[in-house]
């Protein structure tokens, strides 16, 4: 599958090309939390989220041969960015397929880094389409954006940061999605110091990690209505069996302790967050005490963001 | 005056309660500007301003029997708030004299350290009858926000960790508005690198500094209609006389600018910034490419906005 060793493969790969993103701590969040709760901000990443990691460990991996004529990918959002910086990093090109409703900052954030978008109306039929399409007419190679192991292995190098960076946490929060950065932090803590637990953290309105991993099989992702619009894309296979196979739990997080997270980070830590990366210290906050370690790490995925609408959002929340 | 030993004095003084503040790039900002451009976050100080320094210096300067009633300020936001803190870390009460206009996100920060706010309504002479008022019935001594060696000193440090951070920089730019941060910076810079220029980047719109160091003596704020707010406040006496004798220009920034510039930090960066902290890189946008040096260093001051308010004036501003 993917192991520690491909994990740091990887970050030797991409670690001249990457930040290593810092980590922050918050007096009141810690008071409101009863824990020590460092926070590993991938918001600062290149490109604004931890997608870049995953997105160059592939486009590093490839061969000549098989870089030659580009990578393509369909992504509303981060991947597509990261996609477009890596492929600019290898200085070859990179087609985007990217849905008519994809937030504005995040298609003009691929397009800044060099990405050829293709527009595709918003659903998985015309998506997959449009990608056949590209890659006929291109010949690029595919990176997906979650449910491959490179990408897997690239994710997991922000979880080996925070163990460098924070070594004495008894548990690990991310968020899960797709899972290419839940399925690779849980490699790695179980890698480096297998004591810490992996929770992967949802939107209650995208459950389908959680409803997976209770039942035991994938379950499809049903009218995924999260302002977390990181977290609206189905689980992948590979994701699943490494999560299942991995002891990480999931814990859900509502709508308003969603937006009560982001507006927590942006008024207290000062960082621009997108909700996606609230969601860990959402569920946090909405969890019982008990189930709350002293020590915390959490993973911020991104920052990528449309103020206007998360300021919306947020007023709307009173 | 104050000397670069004052500086360090207070730097060693304060060193164990706060922040060595974190240094980041842009490479969108440095396309823009020509120039590699170093950006130091004081938002991410505690109390999430710069101010912390100033006023814990102040306030761990004063010998227990000065300290014992408790310190006292006026204050419409970040100066109150590190008050409060400073006062906590000694044990001792903050009481904090506050304009009924002051934004509430920041009255709201001076009350979560343990601060005692009086209201005074939102004009000098009021606010000094208070303050008078509060020292008479308390005892309290008065720590002014800026006009005063031991601030200036503490807020020095910002620029010696900046530049030690960062010691290749041919230009320091800083906000100036009653002066704490920018006298500071030039002591610092004269001492440590006498060839940096410093800059002092001020609202278009409260050009006090601008004209008092253009004709030679203090000049009066007029109408400081600027949505950077903490820097409508005069330019202090010593401050003034820092700022002549130290080889320190201005530089004016439009409103427009000023907002531009705050949207550039929190979508490309990532940060928080208050508008007052944007104020040096609305500058530089503003500023003739020949005045800005291949290698610059910037202290973005704080990030306590209402993010309401924020929201308002980027989405009026277009």
């Amino acid at each position: 599958m993917v192991s520690l060793d491909d994990i740091r493969e990887a970050h030797d790969r991409i670690r001249p090309h990457i930040r290593y993103t810092p980590v922050f701590t918050s007096r009141a969040i810690d008071e409101l939390l009863g824990a020590k709760v460092t926070f590993k901000f991938e918001s600062l990443q290149r490109g604004g989220s931890f997608k870049i990691r995953g997105a160059l460990n592939a486009v590093l991996s490839l061969t000549d041969a098989a870089a030659e004529l580009g990578v393509a990918t369909h992504s509303s959002g981060n991947h597509g960015a990261a996609l477009a910086i890596a492929a600019a990093i290898r200085g070859i090109p990179a087609y985007i397929v990217v849905p008519s409703n994809a937030p504005r900052v995040k298609r003009a954030a691929i397009e800044g880094y060099g990405g050829i978008v293709t527009e595709c109306a918003p659903n998985v039929p015309a998506r997959e389409a449009a990608l056949d399409e590209v890659v006929r007419q291109t010949g690029a190679h595919f990176v997906p954006p979650y449910d491959d192991a490179r990408i897997v292995a690239g994710q997991g190098t922000a979880t080996v940061e925070l163990l460098e960076q924070v070594p004495d946490i008894e548990q690990l929060w991310v968020p899960v999605g797709g899972g290419g950065l839940a399925s690779g932090a849980a490699i790695a803590v179980r890698g480096i110091d297998p004591d810490v637990d992996v929770i992967a953290a949802e939107p209650s309105r995208a459950d389908d990690a959680f409803r997976s991993l209770a039942n035991g099989r994938i379950e499809p992702m049903r009218n995924p209505a999260t302002i977390a619009d990181g977290l609206r894309t189905p689980l992948g296979q590979i994701n699943f069996d490494i999560l299942s196979s991995h002891r990480v739990t999931v814990e859900l997080a509502s709508e308003s302790a969603i937006l009560a997270a982001t507006r927590l980070i942006l008024e207290r830590m000062k960082l621009v967050v997108e909700p996606s990366g609230a969601v860990p210290l959402a569920a946090l906050m909405e969890t019982p005490p008990s189930r709350r370690a002293p020590r915390i790490g959490v993973i911020v995925s991104g920052g990528n963001v449309d103020l206007e609408s998360l300021l919306y959002a947020l007023k709307n929340a009173g």
